[in-house]
């Protein structure tokens, strides 16, 4: 690689990459939420997470690029990280807790990149995916919000109790 | 896992294999920063790494555990995306524009990480634990703001001057 425009496209199939692998995951978050809202949440996320699919593609057309993917090894590694969650958390009210976590990890690695993606984008000239990225950067913050409104609203707070219960 | 004690010690222990990581890293990412101010940053942000890792170990004492930590995919995927970038990246300016992408990711996620942990020692009563981490919160988010800063300062416009560059 030479150039921003190189840099950019291999961004952007690394984001692709990543989108595609949470559509695979967040149902399993959300099947495995027993609060009703964190269940709720991720299905939601779904579906913009497919949307998110859908723009990165238009990108993708935008800079006369063939959708690809690229290996990226960061989601993976945070997908796993929720997968552990699933796996060694035997108490339902702190397992959400920790699907909560799971969650904001992976909004915060998309914030991180949607942002680079925007202002490369806006650097190279590319109103249109500028705009593209900036709609899945705001759906991402907005998602990483409700996440902290579900903890502070009830999961938090419920996993809480759990520590008295276990020993009495 | 059935306790948020249980759940919060294991996160601590993957924020602690995180931030070991990173002192590792980042002094490699300074020296592949052509950009002075980047490459000041990322050697201050090691010395503040440093101190988070002491911070950590301070928590560990304050819940009366030992220091271990834990394997973290997440961030070996991050720091491998940003070694990547080290070799795959020919022109020096656009690096340097990834080489800010890389530090952000990895900020994002410490900020993902940190806030958890943060909100959990609150609900735990660790009010000692609390602080520590929220300093620590407050340390990534200056962090990443400085890239940011970084980057509309100089970086980004040097990397975009490249692709004409190369065309000539």
């Amino acid at each position: 690689m030479k150039t921003m425009e190189e840099l950019f496209h291999a961004q952007l199939q690394d984001v692709y990459f990543a989108e595609k692998q949470l559509v695979k995951a967040l149902p399993k978050l959300a099947k495995k939420s027993t609060n009703k809202q964190l269940a709720e949440a991720f299905t939601n996320h779904l579906k913009e997470t497919e949307g998110q699919v859908e723009r990165l593609e238009k990108v993708f057309e935008l800079i006369g690029r063939k959708v690809r993917s690229r290996k990226c090894d960061a989601i993976l590694g945070i997908i796993a990280e929720g997968q552990e969650v699933i796996e060694e958390v035997d108490d339902d009210a702190v397992r959400d807790a920790g699907l909560v976590a799971a969650g904001q990890a992976a909004e915060h690695y998309e914030i991180a990149r949607y942002g680079t993606l925007v202002a490369w984008a806006e650097l190279l000239g590319l109103d249109d995916a500028m705009e593209l990225l900036n709609e899945t950067l705001a759906q991402e913050k907005k998602a990483d919000q409700l996440l902290t409104s579900i903890a502070e609203n009830g999961v938090n707070e419920a996993a809480a109790e759990r520590p008295q219960a276990a020993a009495e």
